[in-house]
């Protein structure tokens, strides 16, 4: 079975293990009724998440110096509100908006997936969020990982091989890269991963909305393929 | 309350929460009657950790360039076995005798503890440890930390100033450090803790064995002085 010498599964977490955008949309909206801010807060939304790929990829160009996720959103976020009517927000307000990512929920199948896996597998986060995001957002969503690492430890994104071989090395498999896996519903994601050696998972999240068409199949022959987390759980054996 | 700004607090692990002393002498016990190995095992492991803060030290200093936790026990382990009779281990037994470490246990106190402080505060491992050794224990406890860190994400040891540094700045406390608590059962680490910011716990505990003479009282006014980490949480309001 190609996937018999895993040891450690790493997550991508947007999109593969947190539904972020049905979430924010809802929480989002709740704000917006309790502050009594009328906006499109889904064009909001949608400005807002992107400035994620630009940033990322201009960290990893080394056109800017690393900065992490928080600071992104931020930045971003001062942008792009006054496209929307909400350069009223107060710093305070700006803050409690950018805090709303870290209320973000699991996919349904997340957390029973996780825990199955994490009976056999030692299961810990890969993400490009920042580190205490992370933390707080597998907190928040009661999943077990076991540990926590994002692109902050490397100090660079997805897909620069350093986050990889840093979480590689972190986990004390740098002499058999075999031994780790990567989830995700990023093709890209996953092709970095194997060309440093790791065992590959891919599963299609609507992680857009229901109109998405990325990244809905698999891209290349990726060690196991499935609907969602329970489906990654079954096929290895959890 | 002097706690009272507390969001996110750190542990020290071996000694604090875990009992790496009686756990090691029980394993190592273990592994001689079963491989049929005869030698003075409590021996072997005084030497054996006694390799411990020289090394650390070494680090510290810049007289050697950073090596994890996991080398250096192989490393000193090496420089000791012929002491103990113990040279003629095969190097796969080697591996099988340093990674009984991973299966060391907590103390009594210690799920409970976490488990309660967990309601309320974010809880994060800060031990020399490698972060892959760390994730391990952690598993093996059943230890509710949400998130690992540990000197090799600073490439130093504790009390260099850059393990604590970067533990806050990764929890995204760099500017309000003060929402941030070390518990120890070292009063060195607690006062390198507090010099960049932290609130400090202390309890003490005997992980030398019964006669162990230091470290058993605060040697500064903790913010928190507790029996064990029951205790800590009582304290902490939990």
């Amino acid at each position: 079975m190609p996937t018999s010498d895993v040891k450690v599964i790493f997550f991508d977490v947007f999109g593969t293990v947190v539904d972020w955008r049905s979430s924010l949309l809802r929480l989002l909206a709740e704000y917006g009724a309790k502050q009594g801010i009328e906006a499109d807060w889904p064009g909001f939304l949608t400005a807002w998440k992107a400035g994620y790929r630009p940033a990322m990829d201009a960290v990893i160009s080394g056109a800017r110096p690393y900065f992490n996720l928080d600071e992104m959103y931020l930045e971003r976020m001062n942008q792009v509100i006054g496209d929307f009517g909400l350069d009223g927000l107060s710093e305070a307000q700006k803050q409690e908006v950018l805090h709303l990512w870290l209320k973000i929920d699991p996919w349904p199948d997340a957390v029973e997936g996780l825990t199955r896996l994490a009976s056999k597998y030692t299961l810990v986060t890969l993400s490009n969020g920042s580190f205490a995001w992370l933390t707080a957002i597998a907190k928040h969503g009661k999943l077990p990982f076991d540990a926590v690492l994002t692109a902050e430890n490397a100090q660079v994104y997805k897909p620069h091989p350093r986050c990889y071989l840093t979480a590689i090395e972190l986990m004390g498999m740098k002499a058999t890269p075999e031994n780790c896996m990567l989830t995700a519903c990023h093709n890209y994601d996953l092709d970095a991963a194997r060309s440093h050696g790791m065992k590959t998972a891919f599963l299609p999240r609507k992680e857009y909305g229901p109109d998405q068409e990325a990244d809905q199949a698999p891209e290349s022959d990726w060690e196991v393929v499935a609907r969602d987390l329970i489906g990654v759980a079954e096929a290895m054996g959890c």
